[in-house]
């Protein structure tokens, strides 16, 4: 629900929502997701837009990206009185760009909300697999510097096609949380591309994810080019529905959310 | 001259050169040449070569960039006596790696000079030229708003081709430094290239640059694209050989060192 006081909004119907998609480089972030006594992109987004606006906001987002992990689709919601909307955009990003960036602003339904609304979120990944490191992708790609067999990594994305309890990719929500729903998720596509000169990248859409189910599901990708998991094993991890299995988590600074999908509009 | 101590290195013949091409953010440097009490490339570089080598070494460079500017192909050479060139880049880049990369290393005939002997030296220009800003090329771009006029500055790339004297473009020299020489250079190509979404890319070679000359030119061009100089005017800035027609110099973080060429093998 939105927090504005009575004393800068007289009126509360509120008869809009601004939708804004949000680009940022998440390195220097805590995450998306406001939180007390860290750095989020949540809490600086908030702030510039409670300064343009005059008020306190409470922000509804897409995809609740982690502590390094970067955007360039992120949508944001929130319920607004009048407002001009290049004006916003405007202030906003003279307060926070180039780390943080409104690439489009547009007053929509009153009923709209990114996170709820979402019909797909898609992330991804890039990793950079070739011996010798590169200046101007290290804070964006993941450098493996053991080759990586991308055929096997290909065959390994099918089983994770569909409609899974994807348990043993995710952490654990805590009891009593307000994600203790099920894990199960949709996973529409699921594909790796090469770029060439060692510059791979994964691409999974799905209708949501678990907590940490992408840096999970590259990190055992990587495992299996690397020769250290077959990829006939992945179809039983999924089943097993249990996080032991998995191994190691990729990094986050090799992640970006992409693209969020609505009914007729895609981030 | 090398300064290798005579207890580290008892045969001074040193009968090879060392060849690296190196790669770097500019952004945490204070530019290439080694200099008393600030963090410069060939100052760390140089560290970690004496960690590796046993000794104290100096580094000639193709191009000594400045503050702030980046390279994917400087040339670095030192004599050297023996010396295990896979070894030696692993340690450089263990030590240095993803902000500065080793990304090839050979052993030459004992007479290589990566200055003296470079028949020309190449650099690209990179510009975000849209209303919004991206995250992800904030180090590597200048971001300019406002439309620029491509064609325009396609034209005024013409009367910069050819051997010139490009005073109108470089700070001058102090007397009595090393570079008292005279500004004549010839420029064997310059072009503008446009990847789409505002990604435009303005690519430079010569034979050899004077100081802040690239970051002028691409300045004046700048001024040209924006409708406040005309194309026209450009021969004539080149023709008056003074400084004051220039204009502002383009930010250094846009400006990045791609290749030396250098008979029979380029970087």
């Amino acid at each position: 629900m939105p927090t504005w006081p009575a004393s800068s909004w007289s009126d509360s119907t509120l008869p809009g929502t601004l939708r804004l998609t949000v680009a940022y480089d998440g390195s220097g972030f805590h995450g998306f997701a406001a939180n007390a006594g860290v750095r989020t992109v949540g809490g600086v987004l908030g702030d510039a837009l409670a300064a343009a606006l005059g008020g306190p906001v409470e922000l509804t987002c897409a995809g609740r990206t982690d502590t390094g992990v970067h955007a360039r689709g992120q949508v944001v919601s929130l319920p607004v009185a009048e407002v001009d909307v290049e004006r916003l955009q405007r202030s906003v990003n003279g307060q926070l760009a180039p780390e943080v960036v409104v690439t489009d602003a547009a007053v929509v339904g009153p009923g709209f909300d990114a996170r709820r609304d979402a019909r797909s979120r898609r992330y991804r990944y890039e990793i950079l697999n070739r011996a010798v490191p590169d200046p101007f992708a290290a804070s964006y790609a993941w450098h493996v510097a053991r080759p990586l067999d991308l055929p096997l990594m290909v065959l390994a994305c099918d089983p994770l096609i569909g409609e899974h309890d994807f348990s043993a990719f995710c952490r654990r929500p805590k009891a009593g949380g307000d994600e203790e729903a099920s894990l199960v998720r949709r996973v529409i596509e699921a594909e790796w591309d090469d770029a060439g000169d060692g510059r791979l990248g994964f691409e999974i859409e799905a209708s949501a994810f678990c907590h940490q189910m992408v840096r999970s599901i590259v990190g055992l990708m990587v495992s299996v080019g690397a020769g250290r998991r077959r990829a006939g094993e992945v179809a039983g991890i999924v089943a097993a529905r249990t996080r032991r299995g998995v191994g190691d988590l990729a990094p986050p600074h090799g992640l970006c959310l992409q693209t969020v999908r609505y009914d007729g509009w895609a981030s």
